[in-house]
């Protein structure tokens, strides 16, 4: 067993060479996440330029990571604070003394007492799209004796979370101006149907732009003020200056990138800077092999804009295709390889959707050139709540 | 925010409702994994007698539950020891001081050192299917001084691993023979092809026992014996008395059955052991409510005998749908539905697949009738190596 040569590695992408290239890729326990450090640095680089040139605030969103040393990372880099979907991931997170954002309701008992307790030593804010949320958020609030952001969540045409009209957001920044332990900070989108690749969304952001400047308009004429005007992923990221309206935005995916991002043309194969490293397990049954990741690794997430592309990419063999997994297996159809994976071999793949996978493995190893890797953990790893 | 109401839980399947009807589900942090005792007893006593009753051994998968304490329970009901996937789980499960398979092929060096080590205090067998793999588990037996016992794997149908005929089979059992460190001590086979319900899987099952059979017999006209013939999964357990030649069987998801098992006809609903409890925590999209799980509680594996059925059934819901899952969101269609559930409701989702859910949590909650829930930890949770 060792690394993956040189020739797998050139053949195709130089996807991730820096890691490939590192002997100790043939000696650590597999399935590896493993994350190339100078890719990461340029990839939280990149996204703070354009924030900072567009005038826009980042707040990234840690789900993809989960990790606080990289959390820092970004703060570093210009962030002005963390976006998190649970409150166990804000408890985690709060540790790195920045601002935080629940883009998540708050509404059972547990969470919003846990959120207002986190409220009295740091700056908090949750996104809600109900009077249920503001109601329960408020009474936590009152009785930590807190303070909490709120942000009034407006449906963008993703059909997931948000109130349907500019009346309904009133409705509810208005209660929200009146509950003690409350302060109203603005609106919050969250626009994931939009996947088209780069100028080709426009259109799709020049509706947002309409209905988010139809909303504030609104609000003004109510005498409501939204400070902050929050949305975007990472497929929209690098077009958020389309939609003025915006202040801040909360990509995760950038960080690492995956197939998702690629292959919907929203970053290039040499910006992927996480993979996973397997090993070649059996190579049995004629024109398949078997790598040691299944669904406890990659998870079943298909490309979300290539659903009949496998369950990730082998780098260095882009005729394999892994067509099935259980819970431990990857099956490999190699029938078009010219040159195959042997017994053994370790071999990386670039998955569809990386953020899931971050969160099934409990650190991921860091490379740096010239140093030994250095495992990170994933330090709030399956905070559910 | 209450328990569910009784009208929720007795309208359909009077499935779990010894805990939906517990008020400390109203309470607990979600999403969370509720496990109810009285039926695991009663699944693993059914299976127990099962086995018992045909003259087979039980050495269930732990790939379910991935708990010592569970593990210990199939134990005390007469299982001959366990099974499991990676050596990391195999390393967890040693506390409990049983038999230990790892059906998997140990190829990679470090999964070989530490099978071999695990080998020096405990009876260890693994399940391989070339030479590559006997030559590295012989290699680091050698170095332990331990003894590693060693099925061969046969393919059966499935595609995934084992060699293709009964003259591969002999020629790996023979390089086992020959090897210091390794005791050859039969074949495993793996018929995960098989989904059809109980008695429809005759014609599939006298296939596999033909091809056992033919196994068998060249193996003992070349000499050699299989003192172990192993195979099956949940849903073939209750079927294996039809492949005469088997001497024990590793299901391993019928200790807590799932969407999988109900709908291809293995188990009835009355035997789900294992919900996930969630709150609503929107309803402002209409026509659809956001339960507080996506596919980092669910995972993203469909129903394999019902790929359109959505992401697991509520309780007490039938008409509603989970049509899509976010990684924290479950969005669902209830727009069939008379009564809809509530923002801040508890509900209960049976999930298509259980074990990958297992294994995104840190605890699961274990019921008893009269007594307050405990948390019992998923001791191998992630071990993904």
């Amino acid at each position: 067993v060792t690394a993956l040569s040189a020739a797998s590695v050139n053949t195709v992408e130089p996807l991730l060479q820096r890691v490939l290239g590192h002997e100790q890729v043939g000696t650590m326990p597999t399935p590896a996440l493993v994350i190339d450090g100078v890719q990461v640095r340029q990839n939280i680089r990149r996204m703070a330029d354009y924030t900072a040139r567009h005038g826009l605030k980042l707040r990234p969103h840690i789900k993809t990571h989960k990790s606080t040393r990289l959390a820092r990372m970004q703060l570093d880099a210009g962030a002005v604070g963390l976006t998190v979907a649970k409150v166990g991931e804000a408890e985690v997170m709060a540790e790195t003394g920045t601002d935080l954002l629940v883009a998540y309701p708050t509404v059972d008992p547990s969470r919003c007492r846990r959120i207002a307790e986190l409220a009295r030593g740091h700056s908090v804010r949750v996104a809600l799209d109900s009077a249920f949320a503001i109601d329960a958020t408020a009474d936590a609030a009152r009785r930590a004796g807190s303070t909490i952001g709120i942000l009034i969540e407006i449906e963008c045409g993703f059909g997931r979370t948000g109130v349907a009209s500019p009346e309904e957001s009133v409705e509810l920044a208005r209660r929200a101006t009146e509950r003690e332990g409350l302060r109203l900070d603005g609106l919050l989108c969250f626009p994931g149907q939009i996947r088209e690749a780069g100028d080709a969304q426009a259109p799709a952001l020049a509706e947002l732009a309409a209905q988010l400047e139809e909303t504030i308009a609104f609000w003004s004429r109510c005498g409501l003020n939204a400070a902050i005007v929050a949305g975007g992923t990472t497929p929209t990221a690098y077009q958020s200056h389309r939609v003025k309206a915006l202040t801040e935005i909360h990509p995760g995916t950038y960080v690492f990138n995956d197939l998702n991002t690629v292959r919907s043309g929203n970053c290039g194969w040499d910006e992927c800077a996480a993979g996973i490293v397997c090993t070649v397990v059996s190579t049995a049954v004629k024109d398949r092999i078997v790598i040691d990741g299944g669904t406890k690794t990659f998870t079943s997430d298909l490309c979300v804009v290539a659903r009949d592309s496998g369950h990730g990419l082998i780098v260095g063999y882009p005729e394999a295709k892994i067509i099935r997994l259980s819970e431990e297996h990857g099956v490999v159809d190699v029938s078009r390889c010219n040159r195959r994976p042997g017994i053994g071999e370790r071999v990386m793949v670039i998955p569809n959707h990386v953020c899931p996978c971050v969160n099934l493995q409990a650190d991921f190893w860091w490379f740096e050139p010239g140093q030994a890797p250095e495992r990170w953990p994933v330090s709030a790893r399956g905070r559910l709540s």
